[in-house]
């Protein structure tokens, strides 16, 4: 065990791009848990997109960061100390501690053994979850439609278009390079994938959507919307996961012309999975199944040590991470 | 009966406001029904600001009129003379004939007496389904919400905002004279009403709606539009019904950021009345007591002549008339 705990400390909000010092690593003494409690070791971060809103102050689903504060962040962590006698060391459980290589908690979800760990940080996680309830239960997709996935590479987008192959419908993917997008059709089972980066997204969704886009699984937002919105097919269902294009956007995020929404009775919904987790039981005993038995592949990018966690977040925002973006902070427990 | 069948013709598609010469009002000879066939008199022509919408070659959710076509509109006529064993002279028929003074149709709805003929055009026809379906099917508003209707004076809100004072909510409306907030407030059991000419509309919404707005129906857009996103209650529904603020707008129409969608959880989805057709019944079963038992009021503004009608059309625009926007054509028969 270290005889520290670094931490990730929210110093400034960040104007657009975060920059060196809107985050600063500090050494802090590792906490002592009191009675009933657990001293937890971080084992995996998630880096996920909406780290940058948290950071900010912007109206959003969760109170903001304080500054001062360690950086919020999901964990899967390691029991070290117990105060709590349903718990002992060597432990594996859910927790919410943030960017920190140790935490005190009450008490935490324990996760069973079995699976490998970096699952329930994504497939078997919030990750998955997400795609899940937001593809299935806001999307609707019905066998024979068209879902198109923005940011289909990543840890939520690839799980949705493989979930909605399950129930028959044609996937168009979105991503950023043809490595990606080679990946995606070839081994994910994506009937086409779209590189908006050297593409007309507007005339190519149009070339692989024919009959229009019944469901888009938006994680993107801006001009991509835009595109998706010109590409409607009548009663199309546009589930509003994410808009990371518009995250490190200073001023007024990018408007979208909805007149479409009209034209074609659309619909735009937003989508959070913690309104969901009282319903997590009923995804996992769908999708464990589909991971074992391989109808569902994930992808995970993972990189090393506390100390990556702020310079790796940028990964997100400019495609470099390939499925779930996780920091290793610690060793799995052997 | 007269000896010629003035129609207004669909010219130009007018850019913007509509100019002079875009329709042109020309004399026709009457129409002569075939075998089997109906000559119909136009009674009531409905204006609605869909008709603008009609008039452009924009994407829309029915064809556009062709060049050189009668205006299409919804119009109640009565028999004239019938070649059909079904129809007998001074019947009363609903029909969709457009702007001109007779047509022959194959067959029409028949129409049963006792209900003020304007009643057919507004709360028991097309006008009040919108109100009807729109809020109940899409917006879903439980009892102590609250609801938003903008153009509220108008044909389809002053209907909305009555209906959801029936379903117990809390009532806000936007209207663009002090007369017609009082009006509504007044007459209509409107809880408040904001004059959007008078008042900054995020300002006046925060302080009408302190619980977040859960309903908007909405017939605005543009602006108005934008300062309800910023003030939507968690798992809001906004029911697209129109856009009236851009449908003279050149150009791409105004955007609206939608990140409060995400952060909100909450729903735009637009609606187009004809998608209710088959479900007709049901709202008459409904709406004819409540207006039979005074609990839905409705106005009409009624101008008078053919001629009359693309002059009027503007009205709808610049907030000239309240509620249902009428020409009649002819006179109801005795």
């Amino acid at each position: 065990m270290r005889n520290s705990n670094r931490q990730w400390i929210l110093k400034k909000r960040p104007v657009g791009d975060i920059k060196p010092g809107d985050l600063e690593l500090v050494d802090s003494p590792i906490p002592v848990p009191g009675p009933g409690e657990i001293l937890v070791r971080t084992v995996y971060l998630s880096l996920d997109p909406t780290n940058r809103i948290w950071m900010s102050d912007m109206e959003q689903y969760m109170p903001p960061v304080n500054l001062g504060e360690v950086m919020r962040g999901g964990t899967l962590s390691v029991v070290e100390q117990s105060n709590n006698p349903d718990f002992k060391p060597g432990d594996i459980v859910n927790t919410f501690t943030g960017w920190q290589e140790y935490a005190v908690v009450p008490f935490a979800q324990k996760l069973p053994p079995g699976v490998p760990l970096p699952a329930y940080m994504s497939v078997l996680g919030a990750t998955g979850a997400t795609a899940y309830f937001g593809l299935l239960d806001l999307g609707k997709p019905q066998p024979g439609e068209t879902v198109v996935v923005s940011a289909a590479a990543g840890a939520v987008g690839s799980i949705v278009g493989q979930i909605a192959k399950i129930k028959g419908c044609r996937v168009v993917g979105l991503a950023g390079t043809d490595e990606k997008c080679a990946h995606l059709v070839k081994d994910f089972g994506f009937d086409a994938c779209i590189n908006y980066k050297k593409e007309n997204v507007r005339e190519a969704l149009k070339r692989e959507c024919p009959n229009g886009i019944d469901v888009d699984f938006e994680n993107a937002g801006g001009e991509i919307l835009d595109a998706v919105m010109d590409n409607l097919a009548m009663k199309a269902r546009i589930v509003l996961c994410g808009m990371i294009s518009q995250y490190n956007a200073t001023g007024q995020m990018a408007g979208t012309n909805i007149t479409n929404l009209l034209m074609k009775r659309a619909r735009i919904e937003g989508f959070i999975i913690i309104d969901y987790l009282p319903r997590f039981g009923e995804f996992i005993a769908e999708m464990a199944p589909w991971v074992m038995q391989g109808k569902v592949k994930y992808d995970t990018t993972i990189v090393h040590g506390i100390e990556s966690a702020l310079p790796s977040l940028d990964m997100l925002f400019t495609g470099k991470n390939t499925g779930k973006l996780l920091v290793q902070v610690s060793d799995e427990p052997k």
